[in-house]
């Protein structure tokens, strides 16, 4: 994978990974409206694909707010977070979440930062998110919180370059979700249609356990264990599809793509 | 009724019942979307009808996001959930949350499975669910609580066979409503009218009293008791007709159906 | 003001107290809507208008759910809740909270009744809603809440005849709300505008206080005081015209009239 | 500035500080139609824009509902709050609250007055707002909270002439928002897209801050610190132009301006 300079002005473009199915390109674009549609982000938050034949590139929106993207939107990335096609098409400032993910984690297929509101309270205090039913079964495995101040001192709280994107990527380990300290969270997953998935019933989740907590007041709370999780995860895969689907059709109403 | 060889790769489908109004089956398809619309279901959850005529039998849509469904999607099954006119669509995985209630409960004439958010709490702590207001009077007669994890140990929480729906029916007992841990509620009726109905005020009644408790903090809560609600009750399967109309109406200016 | 014989099966309807304006029937019409519009009411509730020249009677829809009522379901009622001109239009079981109200209060000239669902928890436990802010100014002067439990023993909870009224307009005295236990809760007004405007804010301050309660968590609160709320709520007659200007322009975009 | 005399019948009004470009009057106008939208106004609550050309005048829309508000709604004030173009047009009581900070403010160039329901309660109570997230870092300097009995005793809590416009402002100081005790809130900025953007985060913050607040039942909030906020507020003020871009896209779908 090319590395291009950074520093230089006239630096080169990074070659594309070869041309992407338009069915695809419009499912993810659909992706970010979808995302919109479903309060998991508002004027800001975005969704990526990796290259669906090659691994070292992904693809996003150009700087746009999720619900007006288009597929002629969509720009392809290497893993540097450099545009291949930009063509004078402004970049997300936090396109670094989205290349060190998927350089750290080769069986990820797509990535959604969101600042989705319920879920930012786990991030500020000292009380873990967890699975509350089973369409957020994932959560089962653990949520880590990043804190970008611990390796950065004080920012801007933006993961605005490469450092930045690693060191998130190493908080999130192995998990499928890390939240962000006063800033909003990062789902992924195997598939599109399964980080999106994920991305929207993590906010759903985070809505039920704060009623949870508030009703239990200190009483057990019997959420899904790892093992629940697991097997309701495996299932989520599958079945998501169907909220796929239906989400799906709803922006196809809208759009002719 | 005939029981259909489950393992069998060429088992013959279950007969039907007989011809059911078209009238009746474009209710049935209606209500799946009146879930949708007011919040009860999402891309999952399910409404099922009993036969107006066999009641041996039950109609139910093909696995589809609640929103989209039309009555060329109903499917007629017996009570072991075979499916007697699949013609090639799929099935919804807990159609046996449907098929053992009928069994169990012969006045039942019809059920609706979700995932209701403000509901799901009550399934997760120890703290029961009451009535808060006339609309909600079933809920005064008490909402038992399964928990799939007693009988079957680490599941993916799905009820995808027989055996769980008899496991679940039998903890609803002659109740209307059961709530299911870390997944989410059954509500059910003597009409689809009075079973949409009750999921509808399920999920209002849950948010009103997670209010409720936090306002009471403790302090006593004046709820319905079962007396009033066993009169509420009986009133609300009339005057709840109020609400079908509006709902029926809403569906109708957006479909033929 | 005659009473009918409510026995008879063949009692006369009372005498129509003239013509109103065609414009005020329409308005009480969209009142309807406005509250739907607004979340005060769902498939129940209703709002009412003393007849403009007639103060012995009143409007109000036949039983309908209110996003759907159109200025030709307004009938006319005596004080005892008897239909004037019905021509075999239902009428609501709970009218008689309307005639009540308006043989004990001559100065009341509307009121809406609903089930506005963030203040049924005020009418379940004992903490006193209070005014958070200045457009629901009115509640500074107090909210009584009436239990028909105390009267009436267990019912349906439905104030459905004219003892029932009594004993509510009793317990809401000389203010201008009263909320049912397990119920729901009346708002009334010198005018259309007022009450529809008082059911609103009375819904949007319930919401505030719960989040101040919550917050607040046993610090005082700054409510408005009596004076305060007094000075505030002689504005809110005129400037909440505002509020309705919006709403029934948007009613009007709907309808024609 | 000429200062009109406020008691004279048949004071002249105030000469106009000149033309403004049709597309910035029709970017106020969309201004209030884009806070109706976010939910930060609802009947009530107005925006308004200093003269681009002429420091001591601003405009402002005419007494009317936001949602409703088109550019020939928008009236010219110098800045003891006299309409220099009335023609008739009715002025909002409260718009003293807008001339006094842009007299006591130069680097102002916007201020959005609203009821915005999640952020009343951090008025009525002792618990100071903070920035829960990235977007709403210009709350990490901290939030007054002006209570106008404290000068005025008991008044309708309205800032309805310039010295209660001037005890405001003098609350408020060199911050960017203000809480009004019982009310509502102010937010101010550079450009007419920051305040509008501050006026929609700040209930959202509001929102998340709730949450947090409940979740963490006394435990550490990690907000923002002050350098963080600085930093963050200054990247907002260019990327919260995405969030403008989207809600003006939307309203252009809607008029023609």
């Amino acid at each position: 994978m090319s590395k291009p300079k950074r520093q230089s002005g006239v630096e080169s473009a990074p070659k594309s990974g070869g041309k992407v199915p338009a069915e695809r390109v419009a499912d993810l674009a659909a992706a970010s409206r979808i995302l919109a549609a479903q309060g998991v982000v508002d004027g800001f938050g975005h969704v990526s694909m990796r290259h669906p034949s090659a691994p070292d590139r992904y693809l996003m929106a150009r700087s746009l707010a999720p619900a007006l993207v288009t597929p002629r939107d969509i720009i392809e990335y290497d893993l540097e977070s450099s545009p291949c096609n930009a063509a004078g098409r402004g970049s997300f400032l936090e396109r670094f979440i989205h290349g060190e993910i998927y350089k750290a984690r080769p069986e990820v297929m797509a990535v959604v930062h969101s600042h989705s509101p319920s879920v930012i309270p786990f991030g500020l205090v000292d009380v873990p998110m967890r699975a509350m039913f089973h369409n957020a079964a994932f959560i089962a495995a653990g949520v880590p919180v990043f804190d970008i101040r611990e390796k950065f001192g004080a920012t801007d709280l933006l993961v605005s370059d490469g450092a930045k994107g690693v060191a998130l990527a190493e908080i999130m380990g192995k998990q499928n979700i890390v939240l962000m300290r006063a800033h909003g969270s990062v789902a992924c997953g195997p598939t599109l249609e399964a980080a999106v998935f994920r991305a929207v019933y993590t906010e759903v989740n985070a809505r039920i356990q704060h009623w949870t907590n508030a009703l239990g007041d200190g009483r057990p709370v019997a959420a899904l264990d790892p093992e629940e999780g697991r097997l309701a995860d495996a299932l989520n895969l599958g079945a998501g599809m169907r909220a796929w689907h239906l989400w799906r059709t709803i922006v196809r109403k809208q759009v002719k793509w």
